[in-house]
Order: structure tokens, then sequence, then C-alpha cells
């Protein structure tokens, strides 16, 4: 079985599938008369007409390691953002939008601990992988009519191993 | 000067103004075949037709104590979430949408520590106001053409004291 190589998540290299949520790379702005800064724009949330965004959350168990990765699914109707609770790092599995992933078109990915994601709309992903911890995510996307994910399971000899 | 009364906050005490962002009183839903859990829709962000919703981060300096507020603005264009990234409380200081404040008509609340908010188009509110800690906030709100943020100065003898 094929053991996916994980790099560091960064802005380059994660610019085909979404956007990094994260500080780094964006200017502050100052707020509240010097109370406060923000980093505004990180991620733009992307809908269809018929759809709204909405707020969720997310508890992810620990995964066993290693994993093996037998699906993914993607939204063609909105784009999904996932901002972790807890500072500890996670793993995104990711093939750009269009067709089924073909073998070794999936991208392996490791958070600093401090990176959320967000999807393109689109763009096939993997479940939320917490290797290191049961983790919390505010999760922001797409709710309304239609149906808004796409599962995909990988041929048989096509599983990928995931190990951190 | 008056000094605010702040109660606890919760989603039924809060109802006028928006939504508190929590998971008690929602439930969850299964994901990633009992990977996962999660609690949908706790918040929709609302924007006019020519805003898109994006996600930013807010770090706000400890705020001194006494505070004394002399300001409150409200977004007529979008609605507006703020969820903490530490597990310290927060002071919300809100008044119903429409004309300026009233005295009496800013409520102040405490949250639990977990909770975040949603502010509903238009309603009146105070900077975040983090008397314990300087904190992270992830915001989610509402980013595109025209002006979106109105300002309000309390009058002279209105100056609200703010005290935790």
């Amino acid at each position: 079985m094929k053991t996916l190589d994980l790099q560091p998540l960064t802005a380059a290299a994660f610019a085909p599938y979404g956007d990094v949520i994260e500080t780094a790379g964006h200017e502050a702005q100052d707020m509240n008369r010097g109370m406060a800064m923000r980093w505004p724009d990180l991620a733009r949330i992307n809908t269809d007409a018929d759809g709204q965004v909405t707020i969720g959350r997310v508890r992810s168990r620990r995964y066993p390691q290693p994993w093996d990765l037998t699906r993914v699914e993607r939204h063609p109707l909105g784009s999904q953002a996932f901002i972790p609770l807890e500072t500890t790092p996670f793993v995104v599995v990711v093939a750009e939008a269009g067709d089924p992933p073909k073998p070794g078109a999936l991208h392996g990915f490791v958070t600093d601990g401090a990176q959320g994601v967000h999807y393109r709309r689109g763009v096939w992903h993997a479940p939320l992988l917490t290797p290191f911890a049961a983790m919390d995510f505010i999760v922001v996307d797409r709710i309304g009519p239609g149906e808004n994910c796409e599962e995909y399971r990988l041929p048989q000899g096509e599983t990928l191993r995931i190990c951190v």
C-alpha cells in the first residue's frame, strides 16, 4: 500500500486547493482605537445563490496511526473552512476540483498548530485527520437546498496510508 | 456614572440581538463514520447582495478595569460573529437594531468561556471587551462595497462604566 508523503502546509503549496487561514503573511490593521488588531479577509466563503453561510462546530476523535484512507469527498455548492480551537497540528489531504482524483493526485499536508484551511468549492478532500489528539474545530460553510456532498471511494489497490 | 449590570450570556437573553455560538442546546450529528461529531448551523451569517462572507482574526488587548464605554457601533450591511480561541470569558454589550440606543437600552453579558456571539445585522454593540486577558478571536462577517460601520458616541453623562 502506498504511503502518502506529507509536507508542511504553506499558502503557496495549498493555493490550488484554497486558503491557509493564518496571520503569517497578512498585514494587521488597528481596531477599536488601539485596543485590538485585526487580520481581515483571510478566506472568503463562497456559495451558490441558493446557499447561506453558517457557522458550526466539529469535534474529531484522535485517528489511530497509521490511517488507511479509502474515501474522499467534495462539496460542489460551496467552499468550506475549518479553524482549529486547539494548538495542535492536523493532516489535510486534498486533490484539485474536477474529476475524481487519479493515483498521485492527492496531496497531504501537516498544519503548524495554528493554521486553519479553506477548501475551494469542489476540491476533493479527506475527512479531517487528527492523528495527534482529539480536536475541536469551527467550521464555516454553506447550508441550503440541494445535494452538497459527493463521496468518491478510492478503487481497490489505491488506498493511501497516512502515517505521521 | 452609571455602572452597567452584567448578566450571564444565554441564548434566550441574547435572542433580540443575535445568536450565542455554543454547543449547549444543540444536537450533535455523526460525521465521518463515527470519527467526528458536528453541531451544524449555530449561526447564519447574513449580508446584503453586494457583500461576501469572510473569515478574519482579531487580537484584543486586555481591557483595564473599570472601563468607561463611550461609543457603540453597528454594521448595517451584514451580521458579524466572534468566536474566541481561548477559554476565557469576555463581555458583550448590545442594544437592539434601530435608532441609536437611549439610556437603558444597552445590555451587558458575560460569556462562559466557551461561547461566541453573532450580532444580527444592525445591532448596536460595544467593541469586544476582554477584561480578563488578551484574547484572540475568529471573526466571520461581511466584506464588500459600501459603508458598513456606523459609530454612535454616547452623549455626555451617558457614559457607561463596565466593571467585572
